[in-house]
């Protein structure tokens, strides 16, 4: 049941800042409607892509309550608790859901190493201390551990997942977890974060997806949902191909790497395209400039976007 | 044009051995006939499923020879020279050239760390000594680099590959390889070796798979690239749904693992079914026993291959 | 100056709990005044072996509070800052310095990634912002990302860093920090975070070491260390091989791995001698049970201990 | 018994080519009786150092010919039968003993996936198939397994291995080795092969060391041995903190990395100290030049090389 709202297109909010490495509130008004007014069906806040791990808790109240006020129940709101720990993650879940989202979204522990039994426990504990809905967050790359598929469906079975963000790189395991998640009755939104192969998750029955780059194009991602919905594939992967070409922004950089070059890109575009006012980032990440700028406005050039 | 000698499902040939460790040719025969009358566009031999960095020079002879006897020419073979760098690559390239078969497939060096450079260096001394289409195998598992996408595209362009097969695990990169090739005027035909994700490759653009469940179940993936040629994406995923379920042979297994997990439990398989004698494994690798042969059995069953 | 301060035996305190997860202040000032009494030359707290990344603010606060009370100047005490990026780590700085400690610990952010550049600009951005001398921490299996040899003895000539806390498991490395600090008129004291190749370390000359199992033990490492500052080299050696024998306690157990394996056998033995009263291990992970506890046992008995 | 024989400084033996790729015999004698008239304890050839997966099998007859030939009998000689899996070293193992040497040296299987139960049939198929005393050679940056060490005592105990030469990095493993090996009543030699850190192995009671860098300087490395047998540990740490400084030949080069960086400069360097010809490298790693020529003699001159 709260599954059925949590489907479709739902961006990872990036977070614009001021030069002073404020929360620059206009910029984000922008980014969040034009988004909303696209028909994305849902946002995540404080994921990777919302720099969470780099904001103070008192940031993170910052966005999440600008976040609720500008989206205003116009569409479901995900929140990130992400943070080392069990009892950590707790309490961001707390004071999130006083702020009024809609569901909140926790990795497994993170910098000590954890077994899967502890990774189970400590979903189980969000569950029990939780009162939203939980998505798991498998993000490998960034928390070292890939989330076994037969504990997300066991989960899920158990009430104490709603869903899955999938970040994990692996569509062999994204398909398994799928047909798991569908063998037992469908209790979660599976939800794939990655941008280029978006087509091949949807074709598998996938739920919706989660593109960091639809903050930079959400016309296209919202496209290729209907079409999903509508068994068109070849307007979905017509739209997947020409949406792969626009992620080359996040390619064409040089010396610059992870974080600073995927959000750092989607940042830059978004000022080249008068959404945000800067493309500033939180330190220690250099925010791009000159020839890194010039490449990501050729991409964009390229595909129609300025 | 080489390339189009080179799509569709190509199956790595699975390699039957006696109890005492021989190459069991009848066995072979039977598994090589099966598919090529199942309606399979090519054959791979010598890849990792074939169990090619077990085997001694004179047994990849044998391997060679007695598939060519038995293929006699209804499709065309690509041969692996898979060793651990450029010398001994060409050594085994020129002894393959002159079994006839039709195409050569190699990783990058391996053990002995190597950059970029390097590896695309190698790729370039294969094509100088030898005569046959070379195919890129992009195999990070067992290599521990990951081929750069720009440099196959720039050696697909300059006509020293002919192809690649990708069992690099990710799904990114295949897009843009793909997407790579097309606009470089599609000099390489590029097969996804990935099984239970074969429709989101076919869904973005891929030339065809080397699936090596093809070997228990080569009807549904020549059905499944059947489907994909007449843009019929249902029928795609549904033929993979089955399929990977299929798959799961080679995850019920319990205490195995890498090679003998994968190849054992499709060696397994085809004995359950009648087509190997054995399901023998060569050392050190220990065949499946007792409980591990009775999961593969269910599997096999539930999904209406016994 | 400030380094002459930081050198010789400064275990990283372990934290007791009590069954229901409190701080249990009463074995907290057993095991303190345990390793004071026993010579050690300074104590780190909020260090992986102190649980950080499982403790929320308050619980951090506690934890300093308590210790700086039970120390009351006698040793030295460094804090950890841990957390994943720099502004959060600043918070923890600027709350530690309210408290009292002497010298700040803290790793290159974690969970995005960051390149050279970026983790060298959050070491001076903590420098600029705070006032203690501040350690770099260098533990690869929690941040996966190991710190570049040049770059610290660079933030050590500029007056960033007063030393290096090396948990790298790259005795090569250590050598060349070693080096090139003596070269750079030694700005930093560079300490042994392994607890089984302190003589090693020492010999290539280290400044002293940060082992977890001085918790246990604080007599033989304390003997080491006076043993090394005369040039007795057998009893260095003797004392490491005795300490490596009691050092398997972490390594005697079953089914547990990481955080649970290494802090839980230390929390096991210190309740087997009397200084804790539980071995309880924050949530989610699970206390040593049973087996378990007999095989820290007999470890501990063999080697005199109980 | 056959351990006594194995114990001292062990040089890998680095293989000098001519411009056009061939074995240069009279710079091959030239490092190879340099080494032994400074008084090293035996020779290791067709190690990662040897460029022995590189080498065709007729290379790797005639660089093992040759050697046996040159040595004449002087130090013992351990040969590599480096390969992918099991059979495949039993050839190589039976090639070499009918050349003459006196023992062999073997990685576990690798490309292909192999467990602990897997690495350790290999071990023992190597020992039933074969006559001489076989070395475990712990390389897992090239064969991306680390070998356990309760196995590795477990083979000596069984007779099954002769010794172990350890390049895992990993000196709290290598310490338990030794420990272990001791409690066993010592049947195997264990060697370190990392030039940097052979001080602290020493001290931890290692056999002897495998120091590639003794092509370039043998005499630093005999001094250091005999200090060692003799308990003068400020001398065998004076000795280490020089060679430590001589190796940062394989540091000072740009643009280049793993093998071409390590053996490239061995290579570079003693055909700048006139005992090679040339420094050219076998396909397809480029040999060094220009600026990381001029590099890797500064770091001779400096330290009274040249």
């Amino acid at each position: 049941m709260t599954t059925k709202k949590f489907t479709g297109v739902i961006p990872p909010v990036v977070v614009p800042l001021t030069q002073g490495r404020e929360l620059d509130v206009p910029s984000f008004e922008r980014n969040v409607n034009r988004m909303i007014e696209a028909g994305v069906d849902g946002l995540f806040i404080l994921g990777s892509s919302s720099e969470v791990v780099f904001s103070t808790d008192q940031r993170r109240s910052d966005i999440i309550q600008n976040l609720v006020r500008i989206v205003d129940g116009r569409v479901p709101v995900l929140a990130g608790i992400i943070d080392t720990e069990t009892e950590r993650m707790i309490e961001h879940g707390k004071r999130a859901e006083q702020m009024g989202v809609d569901a909140l979204v926790a990795t497994c522990p993170f910098y000590a190493l954890q077994g899967i039994d502890e990774i189970e426990w400590s979903f189980r504990c969000l569950h029990d201390a939780l009162n939203l809905p939980i998505f798991a967050y498998d993000i490998p790359v960034c928390v070292h551990n890939k989330l076994d598929t037969d504990m997300l469906v066991r989960l899920g079975k158990d009430g104490v997942l709603a869903g899955v963000k999938d970040s994990s790189g692996d569509d062999i395991s994204f398909r398994y977890l799928v047909m798991g998640n569908e063998d037992a009755g469908h209790p979660m939104s599976i939800l794939t974060g990655h941008e280029v192969v978006v087509d091949g998750a949807y074709l598998s029955g996938a739920d919706g997806s989660v593109p960091g780059l639809a903050n930079v194009e959400p016309y296209g991602y919202v496209r290729q949902w209907k079409a999903a919905q509508e068994g068109d594939w070849e307007t979905v992967k017509k739209e997947q191909d020409r949406l792969a070409r626009i992620m080359r922004i996040t390619a064409v950089t040089k010396g610059v790497q992870g974080f600073g070059a995927g959000v750092g890109a989607f940042k830059t575009a978004l000022q080249l395209m008068g959404v945000f006012e800067t493309n500033q980032m939180p330190r220690p990440v250099h925010s791009l400039k000159g020839e890194n700028v010039e490449a990501i406005k050729r991409v964009l050039e390229e595909n129609g976007l300025l």
